[in-house]
């Protein structure tokens, strides 16, 4: 199927969007269906070795680009190998402990050659990637968020939460996310990704701090509105304990658009065994211009994205709502 | 001659063995005049980077095996752009202020493959480097000196001194240095090396903490002594302030032959502005069963070798003294 999709020009230009371990089951799906693909990551980390190094060194976070280059690792004996070296993560008593290897390598890039996008695409090269990765802003971020509830103890109370590590573990209610500085620029290749793709994906991923922080770059924002490509929102398996613990599919969809009120999707592609209540989370995909696609998604052995089932699922919906492929 | 040498099926087997700078010069040096080079390399040192990261992870101290890697790197962008990586230092006011990116890099290697000389095979392909880099063993070691006057208020004391980062700077005279564990074992794949090669180079370069140690392994004197290959012996350009200070170019040989009493050298290249006292250096020289070569190789601009005039001198020495080459 991939070699006569090659054979007609019309591999499709897709550009994933998230961070984290749900990008990264993106990629492994979307590398297998597509020879043309972008990873655009958010930077609002700010826990562990890439907390640490941006603290330290004042640069990007590079934890989730990190992971994103390893997702698209080249197959053979080299890519696989380096992919695993920038995985690696130093355990002791020391300063070194939990850094990971291909942090350190990213910030070296970045320090030597003074460009985001070049060094990360001098790592795509190291590790024979297939595919681009670039950070969403050129400005390392913060997440803010007005949670209900973020003290166990005063369950009623509305207020700021800030950083992206402690967001994602509130046992409050998230309401909306903040990106500080606000409005911060996009990465130029980023914005460009977007207006040239035919697929865009959002999604799996956490979802206040890895999937909407991209709607909160004004320029990716607009790009995702005005390009001329099929958005593909993700759902996650099961809902996240912290950010997003009791929310329905349908929830899912509502606190995106809340962030992003002109975004329309073309397809909400969801795991059949999460979704309990069809009828509402297909009114809530029409309420954005869009409509539900179910499929197997879910590895058996737990809540995580198969790798091939996904890119199964994507190259079905690609070939069905696209506007290239054969079936259009 | 490059060429004519190689149509002729006779680039020379060259091991060079030492650590640090010195080694650095040697390989920068040897890489122009053959396609056939071996470094061997101590793995005593204890200062900075490296000692932090073999105190903290009990790994070989890498900063020597990444210098000898970096000045082996490939003379494109690729080998040039990774080789200023490898040897980018973090500057920060944290943790990870001062480590070289290499270091990090060839230690997740070793914590990944578990294997030393595989690991540093993969950095010498990443860096697409002309030459091997081999440790001389695969256990961390310790150096220890036996120094007179180690406190310059007691200046008559003999006493022990320990750690090559101490050894290097003593103020005192150095007597004799140790390895801590002693005897210990060779890396095999190095003794093969030296037993194998046309030309062995030991030195330029700090004398006791990075020349000697190699004599201290034992199955590696031993091959040393063995191996059918000629052995040229170069010497540094100045006395080191610390371990060498005052010493005399004989005082270079004497030492070595102290700590290696079957080793004979073959060749013994000096800077003609480093000799005060020809004579005596060819007595020692003849003493250890060598003769003495001059040749200007030190830079214009400072006490370091030109890699050119110092290629273009081994390359005379291994035509007019080797068993290999138009000339024999």
């Amino acid at each position: 199927m991939r070699r006569s999709v090659r054979r007609l020009g019309a591999t499709p230009k897709v550009v994933a969007l998230g961070g984290g371990h749900g990008l990264s089951a993106s990629l492994a799906a979307l590398r297998r269906i597509t020879q043309d693909l972008t990873a655009v990551v958010t930077v609002a980390d700010d826990g562990g070795s890439s907390g640490r190094l941006r603290d330290e060194l004042g640069v990007l976070p590079p934890g989730d680009l990190r992971k994103a280059l390893a997702a698209l690792c080249g197959d053979d004996e080299w890519g696989r190998t380096w992919s695993k070296v920038i995985q690696h993560r130093f355990t002791s008593k020391g300063e070194m402990h939990g850094h990971a290897v291909g942090n350190l390598l990213i910030v070296a890039l970045w320090e030597q050659l003074g460009d985001p996008v070049a060094a990360l695409e001098w790592v795509g090269r190291l590790l024979g990637a297939h595919g681009r990765v670039l950070p969403m802003s050129a400005v390392p971020l913060e997440l803010e968020a007005i949670v209900r509830g973020h003290d166990p103890e005063r369950p009623d109370e509305v207020g700021t939460v800030r950083g992206q590590a402690t967001v994602a573990l509130t046992p409050g209610e998230v309401r909306e996310v903040r990106l500080v500085p606000q409005d911060p620029p996009a990465v130029p290749q980023a914005v460009q990704a977007v207006l040239d793709a035919d697929w865009v994906v959002l999604g799996p991923g956490s979802w206040f701090s890895s999937v909407i922080p991209h709607l909160l770059v004004p320029e990716l924002a607009e790009a995702l509105t005005q390009t001329r490509a099929r958005r593909v929102l993700t759902l996650n398996l099961a809902p996240q304990p912290g950010e997003t613990a009791g929310f329905s599919p349908q929830r899912h969809l509502e606190v995106l658009v809340r962030h992003a009120p002109k975004l329309t999707i073309d397809v909400v592609l969801a795991d059949e065994a999460a979704v309990p209540d069809r009828d509402s989370l297909d009114r809530a995909a029409a309420g954005l211009g869009g409509t539900v696609e179910l499929a197997r998604v879910a590895a058996p052995d737990g809540p995580r994205h198969d790798p091939e089932l996904l890119a199964a699922a994507y190259d079905r919906i690609f070939r069905m709502h696209g506007r290239i492929g054969p079936w259009r």
